[in-house]
């Protein structure tokens, strides 16, 4: 037997006249002769050529939608269209079979992205879920080599936690106790201490707080891991589970945060791009055909690559929270009582129908709001002189919505008390934290990008639970 | 202000004779003259020399270990031994000061490793610590590095998962239920169906199983995320929260499977030598040190870089359990009755002991094991014709013992089943484990390789709490 080579590999090298032998499964075979063989190294088939004569009818039977198999034969020119080589089989050897009554992915109509939901088990096997989760890889490998080519230093931050002093939302819990009968203090509240960590502890729903004390050191550092919330979002934009990448530099100002966050997003895009084009291609004419659906009024102006490389090449529009307030406040759907909720002051939290709008309408291209107030923004924003706003900044995309949220940091000791003190939150336990405000404080920054939302909109996928492996959302732990 | 440049540029470019900014943190202030300044992009620092004269003395004194500082200046050819090049400070300024009576690191002594682990939100800026990070950082690129160029997908496996089919140790509880007063079904027991996933849910112990459900369709692909047990293990090797990686691949067999995962050792830590020498350098020197407090036959007979290049040049050495346990048998430890536990017969559990006999003493280098008894491995792997061993292989090192668990898996439906029932395993639950076989079922393998053990080995540090930025262990989840 030859070596096996790789599709993606024999496709790229386009010669012709070798012998390899290629391991995949079967996507179609018609007219008993020539197999569509897939080995998920790309979207793209080999077209594998047996011989009717030479081939036991009983094994042509076993060829299948869905069986593994190993071919060995000579990659010749194609006479067919579509394909430049083939590979004309000598050998074929079944590896598993796939009983066609059996395979639910053996249907006559195409499945639907609902029903492959149900089976996500399998759904990689489809041209779809095979660009969207190569494309995901592209930009997972993209993230890592922006920030290592910049000197940033990967931090692991912790998964299992103690600390709430984020207030991002609902949290799970995490324990070994016995749920039956759990140990009970003298008060007769549940006795933490006797929890495996001593202590009551939950998921982590930021790893922001830890990524500060890197960047105190390394200077500039990012995390790349699993964040959670416990809440009972059923949206086509929400997980219990999902992955964040959150960034920290040291000696970064508000203007320097913005910088590499649009600098970062426009690297990953790109490098999808250059890596995966075919991929991306398939997923815009799927979303073509998927918008064919739609009345023309909600189909998308531009094709999801000329999209992507629309972002790339047109510099984010910014403007602080005050300019937007402004804008939507003499908006026609605000004037018109389009709005479910209407701007009236200043102050006011932006809903997705106001960021849509600021993106998909008056802009027309990605958005960042800055300087947002106070009150509707986290405790260790940074404070602006006017005595109202932080140093916050939203980056908005189209169809997305709020795709980063960041800001430079209080780096001051004494006003992050007081903010911390105002809001309640436990200034003692979060000793750690006020630390790097103590010993040699700087200014600093940094932010969180859904992992998630990024792969929605390159992909042009509409339900994030579509590109996830295997979602985790209210009533569903499945696999 | 000149454009603010990084110390390991400095350093790197070795050109003298122009002017920067440079920000970071005071190590050393000496003679009122000479700042050590250390930014966190390498582990040397930049010496920066100031002007008695014209720097006013109420600035001086706050030139303090910790302080933040940003200095403005001229480089310039150094006088001192130790550097090639200083800066020449024009104007200096104190961003964060650090009050030397309160400061932690502000010690007379050197700290040692255990009062930093309590200090961990502030140990990153030690060197010892600056050096393992930024190796755990290079370490952690080159795994995605190594598995990127060749074609593999990353794939992010779920964290939370209502499956314990590995079996592979205790696991942590997730929860949104009411502690203290749980929903109860009829039969008096919890009522999961009311919790968060409508289900009893828990934190991972590997995402394998999903990763053979990638491997199916993707050929090849591999996780890199966090993994728990619960297990109330208080040593120097075991966290409760760690990071693994697991590849998985389509159409490999054992000995593919060892190839892979000794090239890819190979890789990374040569990835780290080429990328980190100096921290590489400067952590044996301290394992050195460290060691001079051991008795002479405790020592490690290579210095640490010697170790990994040795490591680097020498195929592991490849046997079966079964060999290995005849090499045991006859071993002056085994006779003399020195071993804790005495191998006595075939179908041992091998112990630590053993481990590290055949790695340290008998073959002196790292050494893959495989062909274990079925008895002691699990479910899932192929077993042999023998009717007695499974395709198991496993790596161990020099000091650090299993560093790598792997094998081929069993793809057979049939066998697989067989197996499952024998263990009392949920084979309907499983379905979409065993769907991987239903349909085009193929010769697959892969391992887990523990990430902290790993940076370990690399970094020559001897508790795994000190390669991890914030250990969870029992009793302790800080910070």
């Amino acid at each position: 037997m030859s070596q096996r080579v790789k599709v993606k590999q024999i496709l790229l090298d386009d010669k012709t006249n070798y012998e390899v032998t290629v391991k995949g499964w079967v996507r179609s075979f018609r007219n008993n002769q020539f197999i569509a063989l897939n080995d998920g190294s790309t979207n793209n088939n080999l077209q594998v050529v047996i011989s009717q004569e030479n081939t036991d009818p009983a094994l042509v039977k076993r060829i299948t939608s869905g069986a593994a198999i190993s071919v060995t034969g000579e990659i010749i020119p194609s006479q067919g269209k579509g394909q430049k080589v083939e590979l004309k089989a000598q050998t074929l050897e079944i590896l598993g079979d796939c009983d066609p009554e059996q395979y639910p992915l053996q249907l006559k109509n195409r499945p639907s992205l609902e029903y492959l939901r149900e089976i996500a088990h399998l759904r990689f096997r489809t041209n779809t879920f095979g660009a969207v989760f190569r494309v995901r890889h592209t930009l997972a490998y993209a993230v890592h080599k922006f920030f290592n080519d910049r000197g940033f230093v990967y931090l692991h931050t912790p998964i299992i936690t103690a600390s709430d002093a984020e207030g991002a939302g609902e949290m799970f819990r995490v324990t070994t106790l016995d749920m039956k009968k759990p140990p009970l203090d003298d008060a007769g509240n549940i006795d933490y201490k006797q929890d495996f960590f001593g202590r009551s502890t939950n998921l982590t729903v930021s790893g922001q707080l830890e990524g500060e004390l890197g960047a105190m050191a390394f200077g500039d550092i990012y995390t790349f891991g699993p964040t959670f919330r416990a809440e009972n979002s059923n949206t086509a934009r929400h997980l219990a589970e999902f992955w964040m990448i959150e960034p920290e530099m040291a000696f970064y100002e508000l203007k320097d945060n913005m910088d590499l966050a649009e600098a970062f997003i426009k690297y990953v895009i790109g490098y999808a791009l250059e890596h995966n084009r075919e991929d991306l291609e398939f997923l815009a004419q799927r979303l073509e055909e998927e918008e064919k659906q739609k009345p023309q009024a909600e189909r998308s102006e531009l094709k999801l690559v000329d999209k992507l490389e629309f972002v790339l090449n047109n510099e984010f529009e910014r403007l602080t929270y005050t300019e937007a307030i402004d804008i939507l406040k003499n908006s026609k759907p605000n004037k018109n009582k389009k709005f479910n909720y209407l701007i009236e002051e200043w102050g006011a939290d932006l809903q997705s129908e106001h960021e849509r709008y600021l993106v998909e309408k008056h802009f027309k291209k990605p958005v960042i709001l800055t300087d947002y107030p106070a009150a509707i923004k986290s405790f260790y924003m940074k404070q602006n002189d006017d005595g109202k706003t932080v140093r916050a900044m939203d980056i908005l995309f189209p169809g997305i919505g709020e795709i980063v949220g960041g800001s430079q940091r209080e780096e001051n000791y004494d006003k992050l008390v007081k903010r911390m003190e105002e809001l309640h939150l436990p200034v003692e336990e979060m000793y750690w934290y006020l630390d790097t405000r103590r010993f040699g404080s700087a200014p600093h920054a940094g932010f969180g990008l859904g992992f998630e939302r990024l792969v929605l909109f390159v992909t042009g996928m509409t339900n994030i639970r579509d590109v996830i492996a295997f979602p985790r959302t209210p009533g569903s732990a499945d696999f």
